[in-house]
């Protein structure tokens, strides 16, 4: 199914659990590029349009108590969280990846496809077929270069401790399900070593952000 | 690839293009089934969750410009649309629709998936063969009995202009993607005589409504 997925030499997408410095790091990936000349577009998912921006609220809402709306808070379904994430991936690909990359732009996107295998897949036990069949259906694109910052599961946790008041629904779950994750993601790291670069995250985020710049120019002048 | 879904006993689908009375219909049917000592849920799709419905007003939105959030327009993909339908429809039936069955009630729904197979795959365009596959993995349920409310396309939409001012962006369709979408509901209820009834909605909504609760009637007695 694979076959029909292309990997584009300009999307590179950054992955990794809560707490592993992905901020700093998307920055890092951005400086590398325009200092080569490159024009850069660095985005986020879930999100990256209004609309799909709206989708992700919807998703990661975990407050409708709070909001004083009156509704009951009503737990969203594994198979609707999939298919929401999707959706606003479609939406993402369509009205800002693709025209990007086909005016010649450097795509950098914190987080992509890989996340769903990962947290749907890993992490909530859905059809890993499934979801082939959506990234084959609704996407038909994958980064040619993917960074997996890899952190232990407690220590990402800890960093964040304190940053939202408010955690979000994913952020909300348990250590169980970020283990199920974070070995995900590894094991897919692991089966794609053209596509993965994994970067040890158990360092400051400037020590984090120098390893994600090398790895970005090595890739680049292997490719080149 | 439908044997792994169920068609329900106590479930009841309405469907039918704009203007065809569907309103009336439904409260028909609600009689019929409280007359004969049965408890009735109402509801309907896209929605009938608090979320379900929070993604209806994201999907149905044709008024960004005008909310004055400083967004574009940005156009709804086909295959996000069919994403945010299917999202929506996991969640009614996990949160609504399956508890209730499952308590004795009767549900009839405003719309179901056949809404998607006419709306998303005869009116977009998008692959019968995915819309399957969402349907077996995300919903997993059919309704025992269709009532299909069969009206001319120009018919309909003079009946409803007037009704929005703002109509909402499936309303805003043209002419053909109405005729594709009638086309697409009458091939599948005549592929499925045991599921579907269909009604000739040229006629007053009073008589509309009579002919839907004979046909439930018919086949209550048929099925009994």
């Amino acid at each position: 199914m694979s076959e029909a997925i292309l990997a584009h030499p300009r999307f590179i997408s950054l992955e990794g659990g809560e707490g592993a410095g992905k901020s700093t790091a998307i920055a890092s990936l951005r400086d590398v590029l325009q200092k080569r000349g490159h024009e850069v577009l660095l985005t986020r998912e879930p999100g990256g349009t209004p609309l799909a921006e709206r989708i992700r609220a919807l998703m990661l809402d975990n407050r409708q108590a709070l909001r004083g709306d009156g509704d009951e808070d009503e737990p969203l379904s594994a198979e609707a969280e999939l298919l929401l994430v999707f959706a606003a991936r479609a939406q993402h690909v369509r009205q800002v990846i693709r025209p990007a990359l086909q005016r010649g732009v450097f795509v950098v996107s914190d987080r992509f496809t890989d996340s769903s295998y990962a947290y749907q897949g890993d992490g909530r036990g859905l059809d890993m077929g499934w979801i082939a069949e959506l990234e084959r259906r609704a996407v038909g694109l994958r980064p040619a270069l993917t960074l997996l910052l890899d952190l232990d599961v407690r220590e990402g946790r800890a960093r964040i401790a304190g940053r939202d008041l408010w955690p979000d629904r994913i952020e909300s779950e348990q250590d169980d399900f970020f283990e199920r994750v974070r070995a995900g993601f590894r094991r897919r790291a692991a089966a794609e070593p053209e596509r993965f670069r994994v970067v040890d995250a158990a360092r400051t985020p400037g020590e984090v952000g120098e390893a994600v710049a090398a790895a970005l120019i090595a890739w680049l002048e292997r490719a080149s």
